[in-house]
């Protein structure tokens, strides 16, 4: 059974479900909403227990995960959702000892997800034009002792990208078509390459861009909702309100050129009307 | 740049978007709807390729990514979505390193999942009662070159589990609400539980079981729904069908039996009811 | 053209989305969040045109749609929301000269749904057991001038209702399988059944009270999801948060019982457990 | 109770849900996929009954209900879906008496609904290009004894409609946005417009063209999911598949120039940037 030592990172849970993210210090205490809670109480103690404010209201003390730590990211910017994250990472096949670039850092929530899996031989090369906000994003990485892991390049990027056969590239950009080219050039043949817009227009701008481009394949757009429920068991209904947009998600894989001009990210009918089906088969999908 | 090399696993992706999952080898051929594809056309090129059938018709050539590998399992059972793996993966905060146990083994597509993200140093304990599926799960990770990193227990789980202390548990069977007292004696203090059901009944009987086991918090219940969208950027819209549902998730972590009973994971109005809101607070949760 | 005059009814809607609804008196004030606006600004003028407040804010004055009267109402319990409202007046084919009975009344916004439906030759029958509740529905539709179409019946339900052949029957009650019986009898042959109810559990319930009750057949539940957009053509996207669930919705036909024990509204897998099949057809559904 | 007389129109229902409506008439034969149903069988009996066909499967007769007549329409076209009629014609406020225009007629799907609702005094005036479609519509309205209520207008509607002061206008047509003057012109003050349209792209057309046209406010784009579930008690749960996209809803008010260009159906974002903001009031829509 481990036991919380000075140094440990503590999410503290109070019962209205408020969420506290602290390191533990001697003698240091924790301001809350109900009252002061004293770090003391809970060194040599372990996770799952509880600990009381000077007011006698209770927390439990819990490790937190990759989804708490990124909803307690200090903010610089609009943040991807866990879910869009959580998605993400298991569409661009992301694993220990992948090569990943990013574009813009933002707040850090996806580099910080990143770089929980990619154990030490991997790496995450984050691309950032704002130097402050990327500075914030560092600092919120580095408090969690993650940073090693993040090769941080304050920089446009239309420019282009250093790293070159990359296993997978993620833009969470304003205009992420102009920078179709620099990210085709950094990727791996066969690539995983992935993209978020908040807008239907940008999505069309994307995928006009892709095609202009011309070595993206298999490319698809898809929406993560996720549907939240009470966990009253003589009550089960879904929650009154969700979280209804956050973004579309553009996922693609790199290919040769000529087969992104042969139309294999079409869909039949485009394809039919194109003249670039294969006469002999009828299509299906 | 890669070249494709015998025992290299290759995703060959037809234009009616057909995919076929192959490992080279010198002389072989694969026998398509579309015609035969020799497996020397692919030797000593690179992915991202086009390779023709005798046909004519043409494939590209990818690397195989975490979701496509889950979708070419051999099925011995029902298999649990890519969508569904990727937010578990994520909400169960599985990292490399991390011990994970999960039950039962079923088809494999957890296992494979969880097993590319262990790392070295992780290790994931896969129960299940079925020895027949049991052997085509493991022999589907071998065939994968994933089984190193998987310990699998064929058993059934009533009697519990051989390890404690694991970081996370996820149990993906008929009646996990039997299990409870288990999976608490194998988890780590505020470890990570998870578990998918089909119906809102076994929810219910999963929550009810919760309540009286006595030492789940932060009990969550989340659906995930993928929307999504043709990808012609003139008429960009949702795909006219859609996976409705597969499962409901649900999410807890482990904590001290005060902890439970003081009532974390409860909701307001319940908890007023049962007399053990703080009285000095307005719940906002 | 339509001139506003004494008496006329009108949705008064400023910049910021705030809606007010005014039945137009000469000399009368409406006071608002931004000023107040004169009737007699109004009277002799048109819908669509605008109206200033005293501070000089705009508001524009429509005419109010149902779906407006809905949310207008003053509430004496949780409203039924307009998607659900459109939705089982459809599936429950209320149309002019329609006999439909509802219980229970609440704040009589699917009375007021019904009753602009029904024309002069259709009746409602409201039935409410608690008496404050049923008199603010009353005063509510004789604002509008709709309660000539309704007969309101304080009454319990368990005791069955006064009419029998009816077109439509309507519960929103909170057990609605205790009244399945009553339902029947009251409705005509092959008579349209509907219920809402907010959790599953209801809903498991009212299931299982039609097998019982043995005079149902084609059930179906439903879930009603209104997914908002932002209206900037150059930004096009949903709107960020949704209501994500306000009820289950159950509809069922009134059949012999014969016909329901035969098992029309079992699904494919449960009728073969139960040895109903006809052999000789594979089922589809 | 009603007895079934030659000339009734019987929805039957067979066991594994497929169904056939039948207009009863002495000496007829069904044919079906299992068996033979004689019209004879069912008149004299009643609704709700059950009936056998010659290879003694079963059947249960049932009156048709307005979506029942949707989903069994000879089609020419495209239909719109139950789910989005039910809405439209809820947020259009169709009531009897109104007086509606929709173009294109199409297959009669949302004209069967709307000639269902208006009662003797209103009236349906329904435009299509197209001659043959409309034929085929018409009968389908003739068939079902609705074609009395609705005017068909066989014309291409670039030339705008023959009425003025109709209640609601509904445009299900592939470029509403060429169409929106004239619909202004037809609507009353404060009148209904309503458009469904399959793609993303279309909306944004639609935006921008009621910004230009100027006489269009509160407008709102919406689309409508309807999730079923599986009847059964003890498995209750979503059905696996649903649909996912049929259209997008746009509806607006038509409202005097003046005020549409004061920026009514503007957002808050957009307004501000456009300097149209009331100074004095921060917004909060």
């Amino acid at each position: 059974m481990k036991t919380l030592r000075e140094g440990d990172l503590v999410l503290l849970l109070s019962r209205d479900r408020k969420q506290f993210l602290v390191r533990l210090c001697p003698g240091r205490i924790l301001e809350t909403h109900r009252g002061r809670v004293a770090h003391d109480d809970l060194l040599g103690r372990s996770y799952g227990v509880e600990a009381h404010s000077h007011l006698g209201c209770s927390f439990v003390a819990l490790e937190a995960g990759t989804s708490d730590l990124i909803m307690k990211l200090k903010r610089a910017t609009q943040i991807m959702y866990p879910k869009d994250i959580a998605y993400t990472l298991f569409r661009l096949s992301i694993v220990p000892n992948s090569r990943v670039i990013e574009a813009g850092t933002g707040s850090g929530g996806f580099s910080l997800a990143v770089s929980r899996l990619l154990g030490e031989g991997g790496c995450l090369y984050s691309y950032e034009a704002n130097a402050d906000t990327q500075r914030q994003a560092q600092k919120n990485l580095s408090d969690l002792g993650l940073a090693s892991r993040v090769l941080f390049r304050q920089r446009d990027i239309s420019g282009g990208f250093d790293e070159t056969d990359v296993d997978a590239l993620f833009l969470d950009v304003r205009n992420p078509w102009m920078y179709l080219a620099q990210a085709a050039r950094a990727l791996k043949d066969s690539g995983f390459f992935g993209a978020i817009v908040p807008t239907a227009n940008q999505v069309v701008q994307l995928l006009e861009g892709m095609e202009i481009e011309g070595t993206f394949g298999q490319v698809e757009v898809e929406e993560v909702l996720v549907r939240s429920y009470k966990t009253v068991p003589g009550r089960f209904r879904p929650l009154d309100r969700m979280i209804a947009h956050t973004g579309y998600l553009v996922f693609a894989r790199t290919v040769s050129p000529v087969v992104s001009r042969a139309g294999y990210w079409l869909d039949r009918r485009r394809r039919k009307h194109e003249g670039i089906l294969e006469a002999a088969y009828e299509e299906d999908a």
